[in-house]
């Protein structure tokens, strides 16, 4: 458990990314229900008054500075560690919206935070090094070779298949189809936005390395693989309650990048199995949190906003596959909801 | 991650251990079962008539084999490796009864088995190894160095003042001050376990220690601490719901025979800081995991047993101070309660 000074820059840039990000929803939701107040017309059935309230754009600041804490946080970590820690984002709202919003946390919901911290704890603890990478040519020659070519063709064709095969048919009532295009698309953002940010890292260290051509392949990988990966969460959102499309979205989305990562930057190269093991272990505690954290929101949301909560069906597995409608009707129900919906959306962008 | 003979042995032992426990409730409950059907009295109702029935023997059998693997496994292993994986007979369990006796497992508890299993897998990598012990002269110096003593001191200081101050006053009203008596009394009996099994299993090597005065205060010391014990773990159990007492008493019991054990036998000394916090990972990770088993348990029996569950109370905290009639009345409304609460009663005996 020896940090490099590049792995702790690393992980205190994506632990404050986590308390960025965790705020804004916060600060957002605070500034909704003001503009709610002064307007009488809610975001949730139309209003945008929202726009006017400082607190809104304030908390949208905290957001894009959380986002950009989380890219640089890529250029010095390796993804394996980067990305589980983003969990922690939702334990700063859970734990904020208790003590601001005077929101209740479910009991068990504690227990979802505690499992995420411990989790994230095992992560770090046993966290790979970052190997030394000193020109965007060697990023390029890690993504061309053999291996990770063949991942990126697995992904590319599974996207393909899912767009043009499964969207059409059943991606209005699968969770799986919308999530897991951008679940796949994701892993390969997180790859490119770390070849990026290092080049960038690199270019503001003094190499230049904007002149070669590879940095702006990446600059243009970057943008097609985020735009898409946007286009079919914004989907998956607008089709699916948060809820439900949230944690298995993270959990695709962290799973893939991490065989990405491992793949791509041979982050496990020189690990003992046992760092492995742990690591790997770290991280289904972190999902264990992060799926309780969800699944005892919606029990709490369920009890407070419809009422009618049966104890035998809380379950994440029950709801997965909701019909269109009646989950969209969920959504716009409550301003609160679909406005949190939204800035997950950005959260969970890359 | 490399593991000595002995330390592989021990661990096998208390894997063994928990699956005989665990099986050991679900042939019980069958046998019992199947008495009340031949019969027609319940065992919670006063029958006896499982006294005939083979099945219930035959549980009976596979618990004690499972105690006795478990009592060898710390002459193998030490105690902070061996006590945390005793929550693995609960999986166990609650897996074999939904296969065998067809109880539905709450989707949440399924999450709980994961993170026993998770936790488990994380203690076990990180387990530090056994110290070679050579003459029970050896474990009577560990036992009396300073820092021991203090420890021992301090229990037998607590016990006292929970036996004849809070005990009368306000035993039957909050859990913990029985639990936390058979607790503390635990972390002594599992010392004294440990080294009277060492002593035993050195002699059955051939260097007899029933020569020496310590190997028979070990044998006194154990029979009074385990007596101690299960007194007051039927106390408690008497008094509050199973569901209640086996988390809060897994918790103290185990989190306290770290410590002692951690005192006494060193089980930290060389090992790294990224190993020790792992250890207390995969320790709160399992604590995690038991506690949703048994909440999520105890919503499925309210459930289906009582009918009448609010989704905001299900947590242990609101349950900590049930009444001693309340709760004594539920343990006797069904039969299997009982039963299991007397199974229990020796599972978690040491």
């Amino acid at each position: 458990m020896v940090f490099s000074k590049d792995n702790m820059t690393g992980i205190i840039l994506a632990l404050l990314s986590s308390v960025f990000i965790g705020t804004s929803f916060i600060i957002k939701k605070k500034g909704l229900r003001r503009a709610a107040v002064v307007s009488g017309v809610r975001a949730g059935v139309g209003g945008y008054s929202y726009l006017l309230e400082p607190l809104w754009w304030i908390g949208m600041i905290t957001m894009i500075v959380g986002e950009i804490a989380n890219f640089v946080a890529y250029a010095f970590a390796p993804a394996v560690l980067v990305t589980p820690l983003g969990a922690l984002s939702i334990i700063v709202s859970a734990v904020l919206a208790q003590i601001i919003l005077k929101e209740k946390l479910h009991p068990l919901g504690v227990l979802g935070c505690v499992l995420c911290i411990i989790g994230s704890v095992v992560i770090v603890v046993h966290a790979p090094q970052e190997h030394p990478i000193s020109s965007v040519k060697e990023i390029w020659y890690m993504a061309t070779q053999k291996a990770f070519l063949l991942y990126m063709g697995s992904v590319i064709v599974l996207v393909f298949i899912l767009v043009f095969y499964f969207a059409p048919q059943c991606g209005h009532s699968n969770v799986l189809v919308f999530t897991g295009i951008c679940s796949l698309m994701g892993s390969l953002s997180v790859m490119s936005v770390k070849a990026l940010g290092t080049s960038l890292k690199l270019t503001v260290e003094g190499k230049n390395q904007l002149i070669y051509p590879e940095t702006w392949a990446f600059m243009f990988i970057v943008a097609v693989c985020v735009v898409t990966q946007m286009n079919y969460l914004n989907k998956a959102l607008d089709t699916f309650n948060t809820a439900v499309v949230s944690p298995i979205y993270y959990v695709m989305f962290t799973t893939l990048t991490i065989v990405a990562s491992v793949i791509m930057f041979k982050d496990w190269d020189g690990q003992n199995i046992g760092s492995i093991t742990s690591e790997i272990c770290g991280f289904i505690v972190v999902l264990s949190g992060t799926i309780l954290l969800h699944v005892t929101k919606d029990v709490e949301r369920s009890s407070s906003f419809r009422g009618n909560y049966t104890p035998t069906s809380p379950s994440l597995s029950t709801r997965l596959c909701n019909s269109n409608g009646e989950s969209h009707k969920h959504e716009e129900e409550d301003e609160s909801y679909s406005e949190e919906a939204d800035s997950r959306r950005q959260d969970l962008q890359v």
